[in-house]
């Protein structure tokens, strides 16, 4: 069952306002029935030793680029918990603009599947990865 | 071959005074033969819209520790890039202590195969993984 | 580069002919550009204790897909070896036929990133998974 | 709670005569509160195209390990079912024995998280993962 629009800004809302999306500076720009789309610009904080974005950062986007998949299409109060993800880094994220983007492969009465990207300002494949989620049910009301 | 303790301490400022570290709150404070720990503190600038730690904080502690362990039995100047890693969230983390460590489980000649883990206040185990990283030679001098 | 038909043949003849592959039943039928297909039929002799198809078939089949997508696509003579590999296991494998198929994520000059999934005789998603493989060049003639 | 004897001897007499283990020539020799243990001969029958163990063996010894581990330490008659397992495969397996070995690293009340590993004749790492499993309760007497 999808969400309507004011519910879909709803829950952007609640997830661009959380700590850690602020702290990063990432955000959530859709999350529908087709999937989530995220942004972030990699800067000079995000860097690791190297000069490149830490994992942490692309594992993060990739995360929650799943999980807003999968909220996306879930109804509304619903959420879920990532259970593990895995996820392939396939190019330095060197400071600058990166699209995350989350689709589900597969939803289990308990259990969701989901895949997630990230690719840099040419479009660019910088991480790919997969996630197990468990729902949660939105509270009886 | 292991490094003196000159060395290990360089290898600790390095990484604690880049940008990720310094804007997670996360230091590492041992990185040796026999593996890495790190330290943070999680606060609420670190969650995500349910009130427990982000995964991309949990996978980015995770991702340091085994990076480090493998740094830490490596001679000085050589580097290594994580190709990937795979993350189990065993429990949520609430707001306080973690601490990650790291250990390697295998070493190739030009990959090692790493595990890491982070443990609340408590000791009780918080996330668990294993990650593929491969050796970046120190310059030729 | 791509193969012309005559190598995709002996590419397939070669695999089709190897010890596994026939002790498990498991066919390729495609390795192109466009990646790999596969076919097996689940029996008796697969389950385990619960009567579905045993991982390790599922796995097989999946990792199978994913070199197979990547052999397809390399020049003729080259190789392939499993890194590591991820398998979400969405569904119990009855009895009857599965299809496999791979397809290619990422390549690097000595890396490569690629997905597989197993589908059974109506087309459900059983397996899907990501894998990492190293490439081995060709014997220089 | 873990098995008396006879128990634990059922457990592995039920899954050394599933098809699979059968197929394969596997065998679980232990499967107690402490962890299991397995033991393959890799033959010609095992191998892909390039002469060492095809992926699909070792991922089904590790996924293996891992669920008669945990079902060595639950209440008689509980099952378990692999959500996900990843694996590296860090060494050919030549024809030969392989042990194989399982541990739980974190229970939880609905899901289990666990590791493997395979081992060649000389002690030397093969392959190593982790897994999450689902618990399957005992059906009401």
């Amino acid at each position: 069952m999808s969400k309507d629009a004011s519910a879909e800004a709803r829950l952007r809302e609640t997830w661009n306002s959380c700590g850690y999306y602020n702290l990063v500076g990432m955000e959530v720009t859709r999350a529908d029935e087709s999937g989530s789309e995220f942004r972030i610009e990699v800067l000079p904080e995000h860097l690791q030793a190297y000069g490149t974005a830490h994992g942490g950062i692309l594992a993060g986007l990739v995360d929650a680029a799943m999980g807003l998949a999968i909220l996306g299409r879930a109804p509304e109060g619903e959420g879920c918990a990532t259970v593990e993800m895995k996820i392939n880094f396939v190019a330095p994220a060197l400071p600058g603009p990166l699209v995350g983007r989350g689709s589900v492969l597969h939803e289990g009465r308990r259990m969701v599947v989901a895949q997630g990207e990230a690719r840099d300002g040419e479009g660019r494949l910088v991480a790919v990865g997969t996630g197990t989620f468990q729902r949660i049910p939105a509270p009886a009301s």
